[in-house]
């Protein structure tokens, strides 16, 4: 049974809580013998929703947690208080060394603060780091960091390049990846005083591929595979990203429906353009993962669906078995230079 | 003759100098008798060109100016080393009194530099911010700063706040702007260390309508007038929107060509397409003025056709006869709480 991975499923967190949840973890167990969810929440709630689905029973357990954290709560107060909550259950069982990941759609305050404080970081990293994913012209870029403790060190920069090129080379199997840090432009004088610091820290990394600065422009483009800001920053373009996105779209369908040869054009590209928006679309690469904790942490949107939970379970498997938390550990230990 | 707006028009600026920037010249003064354009560059080419329309020969005059600075070279140097380029000339005629607004889409770092080493700054600005404005789902926000200094102070955001309330009150006919300040949440306790200490200081501020925070995502939806942030952090903005826009559309394009389908429905879409494009273009409103400076320096897109550089030089008329620096002075002179 050493290749079964354990995933807690917070039943309970999410826009589309319970249902959502407890249906993508249905559709893993599905689709991959190598895991156990364990579904953390409201018992009589869940046990109702799964007796909808067929399942293999071995592969699900339930994991019972009174309390539920609302999005709205205070982190650190949610996570001192609500002892019993699905977060709070589950991030206790990664620390026992009961489950090996844990996945949820809530409050992400509260999972960040969870995290850090129930979970704990791995011996070395100084800060974990959300770090998602983001849809480019070229595939996929990780985005590190995007958590809630803004305002890094040069250190803390240097380790979430070492963290996310691990992930994107043993998880996404980008060889090699590149490496870029965002700055106000390509020269070499550009730069506040944190991306001035960390610049020639990156440089001297032998352990990335640092490709040098990248301006927000060309992020989109593709231009590396990992895109390391501190989180204030990683803030304002995983949002602007989304916002700039669903207004473009907003006003082209506005466009559209002022003639009626837009409106038949419309009808006619609708499969094509829907086609594009899902390329274009992080949720079918599963949530984000908290980095550098003893246990793997994925954050999920808030408005995840079934397949988001599904996708983010699965991602758990191959983060377990890539073993990139040891992979981790051995990198942030070794010196920068020799 | 009081009327009359004078500009300084760099002719050896931009991408496509020094035909744009003098056929714009050209337009701007066949659409306005409240102008007079100095076209400042090297004289036989500023000449030859000109001699290509039809326009009140009173109403454009030729300042010979032998250098060109490239947008590669390092501003600081530039500005020192050139004095008689095209920007180190016309914005010693603002410093001189004998021009009223210079506008250039030549190299952004020169201009900026070149702002504030020769025009000055207003007694009292601190920081003269660039500040584009960026198109949005309701009209036009001001991203204000996107200048070449970043690291900013408090005192320079609150600073920014009243310069753009009053830019987008006087020039773009805006009622109460609402201020908000670029924050990673909406929530109280939300901000890295400057948002934090600015925060209160903008709520304390009695000339601004200030509506708080606005994260990213909000912004492209058009949540508040003036846009509030560092240029590290408004540099990345104002590059990612450019960035996100255009592989989207890029992607959008390449899947309608996938299918006859597809195709069809594009040729039918072009139309509104690029109306919808349009709409979202920042071109269209002019350049980005640095604020805060003894006379105004507008400073275009590098990519500016004539039509940009015309309603840049049209833009500054406004400028002028509103009395935005008058405005700024008596603004910034002022104690901002009773």
């Amino acid at each position: 049974m050493d290749n079964i991975v354990r995933v807690v499923v917070d039943a309970m967190g999410g826009d589309n809580a319970p249902a959502a949840p407890i249906k993508g973890a249905v559709e893993a167990v599905n689709e991959s013998k190598d895991v156990c969810v364990y579904l953390a929440g409201q018992q009589d709630v869940i046990i109702g929703e799964l007796a909808k689905y067929t399942y293999p029973a071995d592969q699900i357990k339930v994991v019972h947690a009174s309390e539920v954290i609302e999005t709205a709560e205070p982190p650190v107060k949610a996570i001192r208080g609500k002892k019993d909550s699905s977060i709070v259950v589950g991030m206790n069982m990664l620390r026992h060394g009961e489950a090996d990941a844990f996945v949820s759609a809530g409050s992400t305050g509260a999972v960040l603060v969870g995290g850090q404080v129930i979970v704990g970081r791995i011996k070395g990293v100084e800060r974990p780091p959300l770090a998602p994913l983001i849809p480019t012209a070229k595939g996929m870029s990780l985005l590190i960091d995007c958590g809630a403790n803004v305002d890094a060190r040069p250190s803390h920069l240097v380790q979430f390049a070492k963290m996310g090129s691990i992930y994107m080379e043993h998880i996404m199997g980008v060889k090699n990846p590149r490496v870029a840090i965002v700055n106000n432009g390509a020269e070499e004088e550009k730069g506040n005083a944190l991306v001035k610091e960390t610049f020639p820290l990156l440089k001297a990394c032998k352990d990335i591929n640092f490709v040098g600065s990248v301006e927000a422009r060309d992020i989109p483009a593709g231009y590396a595979d990992v895109i390391v800001c501190e989180a204030f920053v990683g803030n304002v373009i995983l949002k602007l990203y989304e916002g700039v996105g669903s207004v473009l779209i907003h006003k082209i369908k506005e466009g559209l429906m002022s003639s009626a040869r837009g409106k038949i054009g419309g009808l006619l590209i609708k499969p094509a353009l829907k086609e594009t928006m899902k390329s274009f679309d992080a949720s079918e690469y599963g949530g984000a993962p908290l980095l550098g904790l003893k246990g793997l942490v994925v954050k999920s949107h808030g408005s995840s669906d079934a397949k988001e939970i599904k996708n983010s379970v699965l991602q758990c498997i191959d983060f377990s078995k890539q073993d990139i938390n040891g992979k981790i550990k051995e990198n942030i230990q070794k010196p920068d230079e020799e």
